[in-house]
């Protein structure tokens, strides 16, 4: 799959590209069924929305990546995803955690949220 | 159980308390297990873990609820109580979800999140 070149901020990686996020994931199961990856940021809602309409296009599940106050972010994507552009979505898997960040000099620990989407 | 009297805007309700956030559960066994609610909002995320460890005290299981801005708090308070103070405690169940409410005389959608710790 092409990288989006239309969102800077906003990457679509296929999961199996990133092993430090994949390493998240609580077994092999679910790793193997999520095809794609998006990851929530600060940009506006609408640009991650696309995003998963466009990943949904050639895959049947996307996995959203949040970490810290993009959480929220992560929950009105899948919400606004499903509610306005995609009646046929399920949340199939919520899961949250926590990962360890350095950030001037020290580590500190963020929180972190799954949502996977599946059409049904 | 006595409401709390420290926190004046963390609330602490039993679950047949709040018709309204009751129905967002799906089922009503999940709604059965669940014997106390915390409401998070914009409090430091200490004072909320204190409510989920006193509550704790009573039941076996807590529902952490919020909206909009508030849900990356409860993920904090959720994995800080689980990390930090109570080793025992496992996220069962998180939901999403969104609401109506009311502002300025208009709609607005708000997204929710419902997660569920219980004591092992």
């Amino acid at each position: 799959m092409k990288p989006f070149h239309i969102f800077s901020h906003c990457s679509l990686a296929s999961s199996s590209s990133n092993p430090r996020l994949n390493s998240s994931y609580p077994n092999d199961t679910l790793q193997m069924s999520v095809e794609n990856v998006v990851y929530i940021g600060s940009k506006p809602i609408m640009n991650y929305c696309l995003a998963v309409l466009t990943s949904l296009k050639d895959g049947s599940s996307v996995a959203l990546k949040a970490r810290g106050r993009a959480i929220s972010t992560a929950v009105d994507v899948a919400e606004v995803t499903k509610n306005r552009f995609m009646e046929n979505l399920i949340v199939e898997n919520v899961e949250i955690g926590t990962e360890e960040l350095e950030s001037e000099g020290r580590m500190r620990n963020v929180s972190t949220i799954t949502i996977v989407l599946k059409k049904q």
